[in-house]
């Protein structure tokens, strides 16, 4: 039987400042992935969001980011690979503490915006993250975008991986996403998104924009907490997932 | 034999900003208090920090602060014991991420600047901090002020506790510190301060101000390399310590 | 015929993170005081929130506060009298550019959370804040709590002041407000909280919590947007004065 | 008789992190570009730096930066035209507040670093810089690289613009400067670097990396403080420059 695992970013309000619908995101996903301090959340949010996660039974990860608040993480910051190498050191230490201090369990580390699309093709970088994750616990398991560099290079240096895919971003014949400038680079239609979600877990397979069908490996999914439309659509491709014999669950 | 711990702070360098003697301090010292990136340090800094105390052999521990740079957590900000308890986890775990990343161990927690002098006399506080190394990991050995309440609280939830003293402070009757802003209170005659130490660790005693003789409790001396003179009056501390048959190390 | 001004706070989004209901307040207050982006605010929402307030015709004002995104300026930070005035300047002159690139005006300075109540009691702090108000401009008016030191700095330096008072806080015998951790600090009765407002505003006059009349100045009432109903009973303030005769208006 | 600026950037400390040698530096340059807040600079340094510039007679302007004080504004940020106008009002307006309340006068705007490097080639980055400039003073000088896209932007808002060479970098034929990671990008022979600084003040040319002369506008030259080198060669260029019979004064 196939299995996916669903995942999604969490705690990532900040001080005074909420936002995202954690608790109800929480019941839908099997996977958290908790932002560290860096793009958003704080010690407060990080130490609610693992308990939180921990009393629902989520596996949880750490999302480390670019140190830019006011960007949410999302604009591109020309580190070296160096920077990549202790900015990921510090944030998935600083949110293990709070795992550990709960006596749970990190599973994964999945990048943040500008970092995850960064490494994504800059395969540098994308060593130096591996590496990071690495030399904090063998054990965890990388997310990046499926066919991307960092996937490579988490592979490389012995990491268990996991490949990620998007229900609401088309693909290009060469596997990657459209960028979000041109047209047709989110799909709108929920009916069309839920269908390349089923071809891409059971066949491995995606329609690129072109029409073209080609591979691609669907290890986790990312999904959306932050409004109700998210939310709704959320659970609804976990629902078509297991209506469709599929089993949700994290790599736990 | 009469042992006891010379501690300093380190990585207090922040991107260009260079502060500090690191490698002239660490080849005294036997404990190495390193900045976690909230008053001092980043990064990039701690992770050289980390490789060049491991690499000389000293004792780590953990210098956790107000996030305050601008102030370098030395001005008193009104937190509460739930902030105080998620800012440890997050800077120790941040700090604990590099050290197991270079294969070391983390040997001990010195709160930093107004963080440190507020918990010596805010007992909830105190024992949020003490809760919090605990929670991370109950071997940790927590610094704090001889006589404190950070010393009470560390001690109450079952912690080893390192009964700091300092060398060129003067102390009041009740075992305190005489606030800097008293007449006194630094100690700027290197004889009398040497003085000090050496009747502090060998006999458990010091001369208050006022020329009272009361009791305090020597672990670990607090020693600055910031600067030529400050570099060789620790290394005069040194020396003088083991003159008098004292061994000096951490408490590995 | 008896005149008062309502101001309220506002800018306060920051990124990614949105606050408030700017647009609605901005509707019923004759004042704005904008984050100046230490506590709130960064330069986006200033540029934004300026633009949003003169086109709607408030008068505008700096609502400079502690650098503490995290505790949103609400948290005792012990700074000095000169740190005090350099974080003034630098704060309503960030806010002044951009009233100046937009053509318009600054009508006055209000502190924001700590800093304002650190400024009521502190005379030292409250000259330091008076005279940077001074030195960017002696026409500003400086908003402060009616009977506090920061009204008393400003008037001694020659700045025309605004006591403001509140709709929602009980009063003590001596003019101060009941501290918010004491029992009758909020007054949630909407009755009772207009029946202040207006004996405040037509008779100078206001019922201490224990029952004392005392005389009170109010030159300005803040109200607030956050949540549906702050924003209604904003409105239910501003309709009782002028129902009872009295002019809502800003200073300008 | 041929006139030329010399400017240095000034104000780079940050709380107790010290940088550069101002009052040294403030004694050579006839323009002071003051770090305002962002990449480097805090209130405290601003208002010493503003006062120390002003009582030695030199003229000052603003020196903003990417928010990027771990990387000293120095590594490239993905950010909008918008948020540039944003963050240059918000830096510019906060510098000018102290030199107002010191009763002196902007002079100019240098943008820093990363933000200086990406005017240089992106329209509109350098047209969002310009308009910033212009909407909070349209007598301010733009300062920017000879030859770049933010001297031409400046020009076409109706800005005066000074037009900045190097001592110490070589020239590319398109009149670019060498990029830093290429060899010979750093001129290191001092007799070398005076016949350049000479040759384009009085000729107004330049000798490229592979030997061509091009014509370069030479307004104002940049030189440095940190190190006892530098500002030993500053002083040199000075000299050179007067006894060339070049008059050195800055804009005012």
């Amino acid at each position: 039987m196939a299995t996916i695992d669903l995942n999604s970013d969490l705690g990532e309000s900040f001080g005074t400042y909420k936002i995202g619908n954690d608790a109800e995101i929480l019941s839908i996903v099997t996977s958290a992935n908790i932002a560290c301090g860096f793009h958003a959340g704080d010690p407060m949010v990080m130490h609610k969001t693992v308990n939180d996660a921990l009393a629902c039974g989520c596996a949880i990860g750490a999302h480390p980011g670019m140190p830019d608040l006011v960007g949410f993480g999302r604009r591109k910051l020309e580190i070296s690979p160096d920077e990549a190498y202790a900015m990921v050191i510090y944030q998935v230490g600083a949110l293990s503490a709070f795992i550990k201090a709960a006596k749970g369990k990190m599973q994964h580390v999945k990048p943040h915006g500008a970092l995850y699309n960064m490494a994504a093709k800059d395969a540098p970088l994308a060593e130096a993250i591996a590496a990071a994750v690495y030399d904090i616990d063998p054990k965890l398991i990388l997310y990046g975008l499926a066919g991307s560099e960092l996937i490579k290079a988490g592979e490389a240096k012995g990491l268990k991986t996991a490949s990620e895919v998007f229900a609401d971003r088309s693909y290009q014949k060469d596997g990657s996403l459209t960028p979000r400038k041109l047209p047709g680079a989110m799909i709108t239609d929920e009916e069309k998104s839920l269908q390349q979600v089923l071809g891409m877990v059971k066949e491995g397979m995606v329609k690129t924009l072109d029409g073209k069908i080609i591979p691609v490996k669907a290890d986790t999914i990312c999904v959306h907490g932050d409004g109700a439309k998210a939310l709704a659509f959320s659970r609804k491709i976990k629902t078509a997932l297991e209506e469709s014999g599929i089993s949700v669950s994290s790599f736990k």
